[in-house]
C-alpha cells in the first residue's frame, strides 16, 4: 500500500475525523490491512479565516509548502489536506512537491456536478472565506453549475468558531440545519458540506436535500490511491 | 510549542485515540492553542505479537528505528509511541535519534510504584507478549513492586485481536473486567491498562481497583514536553 501524507491541523479535530474515516473505510482483519498515513497535525498553520476574511496575519502558503516538502521527504507518496478553505493555497502545495495532490475541492466539484446536472444549483455549507475567495464558483461554472451560499455569513463563521472551541453540540447542529434549509428553499437540492468543522456534525443537513461531505470524497480518493487504483484517485 | 513525533499504527485505532486524548488535554480557544504532532500512522510495522510470542515474522526494530529517523528529519523534537509491547524495541529507537523518547513504560512504572508503594503488587492488563518479554517486571522490581498478570493469557490475546478487528464491544469489555477482577482477588489493588487496544474500552476495570491507563501517562508527558515543561516529560 502507498502512504498518503496529510497536511493537517486545520483544525486538529477534523484531521482526527479524517483518520477515523480512513480507518473505517477499510475492512480489516489485522493492523496491516489499514492504510498508512503520515500526518502533520499542525494547528499552528496561520489562520486561513484571518488572512482571507480579515486581511491580517501571516501567509499560510509558505507554511503549507514547507509541510508538503517535509511530508514527502519523510516518505509520503501523495498528499491530501482535510480543510476546504486551505485549498486556496493548493497551487503553492503543488509547486512545492512532485507527488500527486489529492484535491478535495476538484474532486468534490466533479461529484456535485454529477449530482446537480447542467444548469443545476449546488448549496455550499462552508466558511464565508470559501465564498469570498470563489473556491468553488469557477470550477462549478465550468460544469454549468451555480454555487449558492448561506445568506447569514455571520452565523456560519460563529458556528465554525464554536465547533473549533467546544466540539459538536446541538446548537451548532441547529445552526447548520437552518442554513441547509435556507439553501434548499432557494433551489439548491444538491448540497455539499465544505468545511471540515461541519463534518463533525453528523446528519445536520435539511430533510429532502441530497447532501454529501467533501471530507468523504477525500477519504475515497485516499483509499483509491493507497490501494493502487490510481485512476480514480484524481490529481 | 514543541512538536512531538508519534510512532503510530500499532494499532491505528489506538493512535487516533492518543491524538484525541492530546487534543482533549488542551483547553483551546482556537486551533493554534493545540499541540503539534507529526504522526507516522504505519499499520505495516511487523507484528510485535507474532515476533515475540510466535517467534515468526520480520523484526520490528529496524522499521521503528527508520520511522524515528524520518519523524525527526521532518521536524519532531521528541518521540512517543502509543504501544506498550513495542517498547521492547525502545533501545533501537533511542539509538536511532538524538531527541528525547517519552517512554510510556518507564513513566508508567514510576506511576504504578507511587500508587502501590514498596512491597506492593501491580496488576498488568496487557498482551501476553508483555509478560513474556518482562517489559514491566524488572523496572517495577527496582521499586520493590511485584507485577501480576491475568491467568488466562489466551483470553487476553483473543480480546486484543477482536478489538483490532471489530473495535470496542460489550463482550471484549466483559473479558477485560473479568481479568481485572481476577487480579484484584490476587491482591493487585493497583492495576494498569498496558495495552492501547484495552485503552479503547473505557471503565472496564474491576470496581475497587485503583486503575490507570499507560496511554494517559503518555498523553501527560507529551503535553508537558510540548508546552516546554521538560522536567516532567521524562526521557
Amino acid at each position: 500500500m502507498r502512504c498518503v501524507g496529510i497536511l493537517g491541523g486545520m483544525g486538529p479535530q477534523a484531521t482526527i475525523l479524517l483518520m477515523q474515516k480512513v480507518l473505517d473505510a477499510v475492512p480489516a482483519d489485522d493492523d496491516a490491512d489499514h492504510i498508512p498515513l503520515l500526518v502533520d497535525q499542525n494547528p499552528q498553520v496561520p489562520s486561513r479565516i484571518r488572512r482571507l476574511i480579515e486581511g491580517t496575519g501571516d501567509d499560510p502558503a509558505p507554511v503549507l509548502a514547507d509541510m508538503a516538502r517535509r511530508l514527502v521527504g519523510a516518505g509520503a507518496e501523495a498528499l491530501a489536506m482535510p480543510c476546504n478553505t486551505a485549498h486556496h493555497y493548493a497551487s503553492a502545495i503543488r509547486a512545492a512537491v512532485k507527488v500527486p495532490f489529492l484535491d478535495m475541492v476538484d474532486l468534490s466539484v466533479r461529484r456535485a456536478a454529477e449530482l446537480a446536472g447542467v444548469d443545476g444549483r449546488v448549496g455550499i455549507l462552508a466558511s464565508p472565506a470559501v465564498r469570498r475567495i470563489g473556491l468553488f464558483d469557477a470550477p462549478l461554472a465550468r460544469f454549468g453549475v451555480q454555487a449558492l451560499y448561506p445568506e447569514d455569513e455571520g452565523a456560519m463563521l460563529a458556528t465554525i468558531r464554536r465547533i473549533k472551541t467546544a466540539g459538536p453540540e446541538p446548537e451548532t447542529a441547529s445552526a447548520l440545519r437552518a442554513a441547509s434549509n435556507g439553501l434548499l428553499q432557494r433551489g439548491a437540492q444538491v448540497q455539499m458540506i465544505a468545511c471540515t468543522e461541519f463534518s463533525l456534525l453528523a446528519d445536520a443537513t435539511a430533510d429532502g436535500a441530497t447532501a454529501f461531505d467533501t471530507l468523504d470524497v477525500l477519504v475515497a480518493a485516499i483509499k483509491a490511491f493507497a490501494v493502487g487504483d490510481g485512476a480514480s484517485a484524481g490529481q
